[in-house]
């Protein structure tokens, strides 16, 4: 057995559901058969009114929390959120991680054989959105027995998905958790995506995104893509206070090391934390999934079919929403986020906004920061008064909405 | 002839200037024979006294303002600044702009052949600092007679070189205007710069920096390299104005086009212009020149061997400053530039700052804002007074110093 602190979740075990009926995709086409990896925490309670959803972004999945059998250092990518006691209690809610199709974690992604040939998918995997995402989400609870969550929740891209769920099935949703996210991605944030994707794209292993059958992978891509997007991660101020100009050499030497002079090798220690980084994730991420995540971030506007005024496309939405956002997160910066609420303001809907002073940037949604749980636990806590309060009611509400 | 608007300097024809001597370089190595191309504009006074280097930033060259003879488009990349009547009055100064060693734009360069080996130098090209093309550019000067500048000027990577001059022959410059630049780079600005050099070194063209004998170019990994550097030259907000989340085939259609769900190709207009920057400078830049170029950005320090104390290096300097920052540069923004002032009011320099509220991002320096070119119109005004009343006790003092 794993030695675990109190609050774990302990160890978990992933599960999978089949999907036979295709998947319609916003692009017109559709997934035939499909698997999603999903895990779940904590016990649905007998009104079903306790589900608690939570969407993954990029480089994530379904393993938000706990650890796997023997793997003691496997711990889920929320897992100092998610537990017994912990902001989102699982003493409390049934919470469920679930991998996105297209990902490479567990569902069916690009490097999957495509049932028609047999033949990995590769570049003939479809094109998913947010909206697709959420869809397949939504199967995985029809199947669970779940007509309602009692929140769903998510960071960055996992909160794009969280904001679609309550336009796209308003009646299935009491509170959206929306953290370190935006209504859209500006330019500069597609033109990021958009280096990444030229970097794996024209890495010659990359054979147009049909390397499986090649036994190769684009390394050299992904770790530039990597590295890239890393940096939107971090805070300035972090990385000064991190790396500074601290030379890799210096761990060598009693004080600072004399320059080097090299152009091709590494000098500064923020060099070696990128390359590492890179390196890391190209050993395990797949290129096609980066293309198809970092699109559905792009594509991600619910206000495009309104002309752009955010505050039409929300009207839709029903549940209460907690929004927050990371002074120092210039990915999707607190202005983006208060774009959200004032769009739900401007319909009158229950909004609360926090505006975390961290110094992390955006990856700050990841971390532990006492405010930012303070007030995620805070406003969880409301939720789970009312999940356990009004199930029948609840369950009325809905069947009124003729779910 | 070519038609020229008023207060261009015309028509220019580069020079070049051979060196038997070698360069000695900070590395401990140094530059065997080479050759500085350069460009002059207006006309040295009697007194020698009215000369003005400009220094170049990564792109650019010796070619700051008119055009080439037959090529109309071929205007210098300062042109805005530079000519008569203009805020640097090629009336009043002489102006002379130097294509620093180790560019691709005439000087000796990487692509050129080593003598001893009569192969192109490659990757055995030695790294440069700041402080060497600082030494480069006051060879040139001596022999061109010109013992002292009336100022030094630079934009960016060029604000490093204007601060530099000050800091390694104070006695041989009156007033440096040191735009848009910093005191060294943060770990953010050494992370852009890595992301960029890891693209073109680990191109397969790349051939480790020998790619001349291969008879190929590492186009794919200069074009990743120059996308993630034009994102950090502009602000999110200009970007956003200029491009949003427009569509490339937006163009095509009377309203909004409908996605085409890719992942492969251009979707985005901002896609479209950075696939079209990064095609256009793989055409003409060398990736030799660009790692070394980052590199010496990377390496600029003059605080690093005073333990970071940046007053205590400016302590050497003597000349007059301009220091002119942009709100919106987020590569080198304003606090940068607040660094140098407050060292050199640490040490009672006179110092002029102009923080200029423009939308444009680091590109700011290149653009004609006449709230920034009037600031460096004024502040030149009151330099070329000095030039032309003070020759005489100027060389006095020069001799005083012991040039």
């Amino acid at each position: 057995m794993v030695a675990l602190g109190a609050g774990s979740v302990g160890v978990v075990t992933p599960q999978s559901m089949q999907f036979d009926e295709p998947l319609p995709l916003q692009s017109g086409s559709s997934l035939a058969g499909y698997t999603l990896a999903y895990e779940t925490y904590g016990k649905l309670n007998a009104e079903r009114s306790n589900a608690v959803l939570v969407c993954h972004a990029l480089n994530a999945s379904h393993h938000l929390a706990g650890v796997y059998e023997g793997q003691p250092k496997s711990e889920g990518w929320w897992d100092n959120l998610i537990g017994p006691g912990k902001p989102l209690d699982t003493d409390r809610f049934f919470v469920i991680g679930v991998n996105n199709p297209g990902s490479c974690f567990g569902s069916t992604g690009p490097m999957h054989p495509d049932p028609a040939t047999g033949q990995p998918y590769g570049s003939r995997f479809p094109v998913f959105t947010v909206e697709d995402w959420v869809d397949a989400q939504a199967r995985l609870l029809d199947r669970l027995g779940i007509t309602q969550l009692a929140a769903v929740v998510g960071g960055s891209l996992g909160g794009m998905q969280a904001l679609s769920w309550t336009l796209q099935h308003p009646q299935r949703v009491r509170h959206a958790l929306v953290i370190a996210s935006a209504p859209n991605l500006s330019a500069q944030n597609i033109a990021f995506n958009e280096v990444a994707r030229r970097a794996i794209i024209t890495d010659p292993d990359f054979h147009g995104g049909d390397f499986y059958a090649h036994g190769v992978v684009p390394k050299r891509g992904l770790r530039v893509a990597r590295m890239v997007g890393h940096i939107t991660y971090l805070s300035d101020d972090v990385m000064d206070q991190k790396f500074g100009r601290s030379l890799k050499r210096d761990e060598e030497t009693a004080g600072p090391a004399p320059y080097a002079y090299t152009t091709q090798d590494i000098e500064f220690q923020i060099e070696s934390y990128l390359r590492y980084q890179g390196d890391k994730f190209s050993e395990y991420f797949d290129a096609n999934t980066y293309l198809l995540i970092t699109r559905a971030l792009d594509y991600f506007d619910p206000a495009r079919a309104f002309g752009g005024n955010l505050a039409a496309a929300m009207a839709r939405a029903t549940a209460k929403f907690l929004v927050v956002s990371f002074t120092t997160d210039w990915r999707f910066s607190p202005g983006r986020s208060r774009e959200i609420v004032k769009a739900l303001l401007d319909n009158r809907r229950d909004v609360s906004y926090a505006e975390i002073d961290a110094p992390h940037g955006h990856d700050a949604f990841l971390l532990d920061d006492p405010r930012y749980h303070g007030v995620v636990r805070a406003y969880l806590e409301r939720v789970a008064t009312q999940a356990s309060a009004a199930p029948a009611g609840t369950a009325a509400r809905v069947k009124g909405f003729a779910i």
